[in-house]
């Protein structure tokens, strides 16, 4: 054959650029390995002894999560190092409202084409909010899918396995009816409701990300919608370890209303609208966009990124807890007999 | 404002289209569930407890991994239910090499345009293979980013939980000089090389799918290039239990000599080439793309997909356990004293 002998890099695979990645990275992930991790980087499976952090024969707890079109924002800026944070802090939440603490995370990047900065900035994100944490990244995977992806485009995709002892469960059984139900602040968008937001202030207003509408009250375009997913580990774990919730609810995907009806069980909730002012960028893409109410509901957090579900006899101790740590508290409403189902009051 | 309303649907996301793929899918999940879970689909995190299934207080092995461009060809061909498949096979390898059974599986489906119907069978293609290995899809995500995927594609990528009593840790410490380096059969590309595969076949010979060129031997394009990546669990696991066993390598991204590198410790090996003849799909895509061995040997398994390291006196009854079960083994070469280099011989 007369023809020019093909590599894997002409195909767009470029083995070196993604070991190059992970070379850059190395010392951020080592640096978030807690007394669980066995091994090093770069084995088949990642290795964690549950028993040396003191977790042995507890519920593990997994969890799952992208970022969504956050990612395209944080492309288009040129912001890389939050979004992993982001993606961290989404799946510390996402366990820690059944009671767990996180042990480890994994990171999946998919590229169209794999910028070694870019990725490693990524998993440096990812690293930072682990270290925070007190979880380690134990792994990932970096693909390099030409076609796939466009170049410059990727997505970020998160893992986490927390662990709960078997009596610290929060799994929706101690909920009844007459508990209070308490909403904490977001710190903005978290990773839920980009395509619609981006819609709004790329496509229906044509705002460039440096923009400085008065609305966002002095901040920048970028800088409002990629403010990093809270994580309230530190402020609730407390609360989780004393037994004083009967359950948590992370407001993402689906808002207010379908997040709090996975953890209702057999209540109702009746949600006090006015218990709340949404924060200004709410307030702003409602407007912007026309939102009908229940739309901007679903499709945000509308300022609230957490529901406490808590017995009244220790809503005085859950609201000295948090008072003391500077934190405000909304009075959302209370539960009520029922089935599951959320309404507007 | 006169500007009319915007909805989250008009932004290209669809909750409910995500609730339907969930739904149709269900069942499927739920097939899946072994003693270990705890719950039911749908809460926060997904619940096991390894203690419910005999591995309490065992170390933890994980694994993230995606299929890589296979995704574009099955999405090419319409075939949905098989990439799934491959995923789960892959990460349950990736931590059967470690010496762990696989506990939990979570899915992640990034998509343009989130169809029901594609997205369930993705889900179910991986619920069969968790069946079929005996875990549990403990949860997952689906996410509709517009935007980042173009209508139609789509990315998948799984993460695996296994455990392993600290006495069957494979972690390459029992690997030493003079052991014996067994090749066990691939079914075809597994999930690595496609990148290569696909500029070779469908632009450097502008093949179709059904196209069965007679280097093939019988079968189409499409199916030699979906034929599902081998789960090694049944036949392996016995050898793992029985401590048979100094280490495995499982044959992914980077080919054979980067990934037994992976495992060699403070060895080296020479790998003998004339040991196995690749399968007539890899003798095609080399003779076809003009590739260079050793560009063929990173970007493609070339027919092994497993290398066990068997200690000399353990080979007699490793031979025979696999004679027994009708695998063909392929005598690569013996470790030899050194730090991790693989060579050809």
């Amino acid at each position: 054959m007369n023809e020019e002998s093909l590599t894997y890099k002409d195909a767009g695979v470029d083995i070196d650029a993604q070991n190059s990645a992970l070379a850059l990275a190395r010392d951020a992930i080592r640096s978030t390995f807690t007394a669980g991790v066995l091994g090093d980087v770069g084995l088949f499976g990642g290795l964690f002894d549950p028993a040396r952090v003191g977790c042995a024969d507890q519920i593990l707890v997994a969890s799952a999560d992208g970022v969504g079109t956050k990612l395209e924002v944080a492309a288009r800026a040129g912001v890389y190092d939050t979004v992993g944070r982001d993606l961290v802090n989404h799946c510390i939440n996402d366990v820690l409202v059944q009671g767990a603490r996180p042990l480890f995370f994994l990171d999946y990047v998919g590229t169209g084409r794999l910028e070694p900065e870019v990725v490693a900035a990524l998993i440096r994100g990812c690293a930072a909010a682990c270290k925070e944490g007190g979880l380690a990244l134990l792994g990932g995977e970096t693909a390099e899918m030409p076609g796939l992806y466009r170049p410059g485009d990727f997505d970020l995709v998160g893992f986490l396995v927390g662990a709960v002892p078997r009596e610290l469960l929060l799994d929706g059984s101690r909920v009844e009816p007459g508990q209070l139900l308490l909403g904490l602040g977001s710190s903005g968008l978290h990773t839920n409701g980009y395509s619609l937001a981006r819609k709004i202030v790329f496509e229906r207003l044509g705002l460039a990300l440096d923009a400085r509408p008065a609305e966002l009250e002095g901040r920048s375009v970028a800088e409002a919608l990629l403010a990093p997913h809270r994580s309230y580990l530190a402020l609730l774990a407390p609360l989780v370890e004393a037994k004083r919730l009967a359950a948590m609810a992370h407001i993402t995907g689906g808002g207010l209303a379908d997040n709090l009806a996975r953890v209702l069980g057999a209540c109702d909730a009746t949600i006090d609208l006015d218990a709340w002012r949404p924060p200004a960028l709410f307030r702003w893409l409602c407007a912007a966009g026309g939102l009908e109410r229940d739309e901007a509901y679903r499709a945000f957090n509308m300022g609230i990124g957490m529901v406490l579900v808590v017995p009244p006899d220790e809503a005085p101790a859950v609201r000295a807890h948090l008072a003391a740590r500077g934190e405000t508290v909304f009075e959302l409403g209370r539960t009520e007999p029922g089935g599951g189902v959320v309404r507007w009051g």
